[in-house]
């Protein structure tokens, strides 16, 4: 039985050339009940980037009025930049019952965690490090240097990923799609996510009872 | 991609009238995966159940030599009578990779998961309590009174259900099969459960380090 409640936060990490942004393109096709939150940034758009659909690009002005109103569900600040997600969609797409996926890297998404202890942390993996080099290299377009720093971050981002409650290995796309979305939907199932229902079941058997006793 | 590993201890518990024995029979049926644990007993055999298949019917000096033999994943005594779960028969199938799933209730699940901290904890709903009521009169095989103790036994249960991993509500067998095997599959993904695949995972990046560090 399907159980209607608030929407999941979902973070979703992994090191680079995991396969992450093609992983959350599919799954926000595949399935309805997706919402995919938009990150804000104070660097510029790079070409071919649109404002609202890789970033929302504002000045550095307005991304610290956000963090000083608390507009912020996490945010980072990298290579002089800030990165952060924007609270209020991430609420408000929540309150309509849609599961939000927030994809950050591993600092931010303990914070996130901290924030919202029910929020679903997953990690993508490729199927093994030699298949990790593979990717990062076909891409053709990073340099040596870039894919050394990468790999040297991958081996410093898989110390924390004892703390992700699922990691998932990319293998073959559209199964990898399908074991994320059935993780998602166990989730759902977790007491601290039925709380109304299970108070609703308390206070029933409660009065039961007391039928019973009067009788 | 299926990540290959021992297999799961599963915990079911839930109210009398949930309908969990006939989920966990249907459960063994529809998936191969899963092997259901026998309780040992000191109370009689009644008729119709056989040795073996409903419990394994022992006396007590046997039951107490398991118990100073560490020979039991749980044990209690009720009504004068001792109940629990022989350890030889669950870690030999865990360690053949199947789940093995164990009907108890919520003292001896809370004391499976102290010793197996990575157990996965099921309590099975009716979808309301005046449902769960109609199922515990409908049997027709229970006086009023059994009746009515079900029912307190069920009101003082519900206290602990937020210490499960998961709910699952039995409001039609089949879904409800379908949703505990998925749940049970998500708790494949938890890294915990992945040690030795993220220990390799590490070694390879840091070997492929070095290799680069190297040229």
């Amino acid at each position: 039985m399907i159980m209607k409640h608030k929407g999941i936060l979902i973070v979703v990490s992994g090191f680079s050339g995991a396969g992450k942004g093609t992983l959350m393109k599919q799954m926000v096709r595949s399935y309805e009940n997706y919402a995919l939150s938009i990150s804000m940034t104070t660097r510029d758009p790079r070409p071919g980037e649109a404002e609202g659909r890789e970033y929302f690009f504002v000045s550095k002005e307005v991304f610290e009025d956000r963090i000083s109103k608390d507009g912020l569900v996490e945010y980072a600040s990298y290579c002089g930049n800030y990165y952060g997600t924007p609270r209020e969609y991430v609420e408000r797409q929540l309150e309509r019952g849609k599961d939000v996926i927030l994809e950050i890297e591993i600092q931010g998404a303990l914070k996130v965690k901290n924030k919202f202890p029910t929020a679903v942390l997953m990690f993508v993996m490729p199927p093994s490090a030699a298949e990790l080099k593979r990717r990062l290299e076909g891409r053709g377009t990073e340099s040596q240097e870039v894919i050394d720093r990468r790999l040297k971050r991958a081996c410093e981002e898989a110390e924390g990923i004892e703390q992700y409650d699922y990691i998932v290995i990319n293998d073959e796309l559209e199964e990898c799609v399908k074991e994320m979305h059935s993780l998602i939907q166990a989730a759902h199932y977790a007491p601290l996510r039925n709380k109304e229902f299970i108070e609703k079941m308390k206070n029933e058997l409660r009065a039961l009872q007391k039928e019973t006793a009067i009788k």
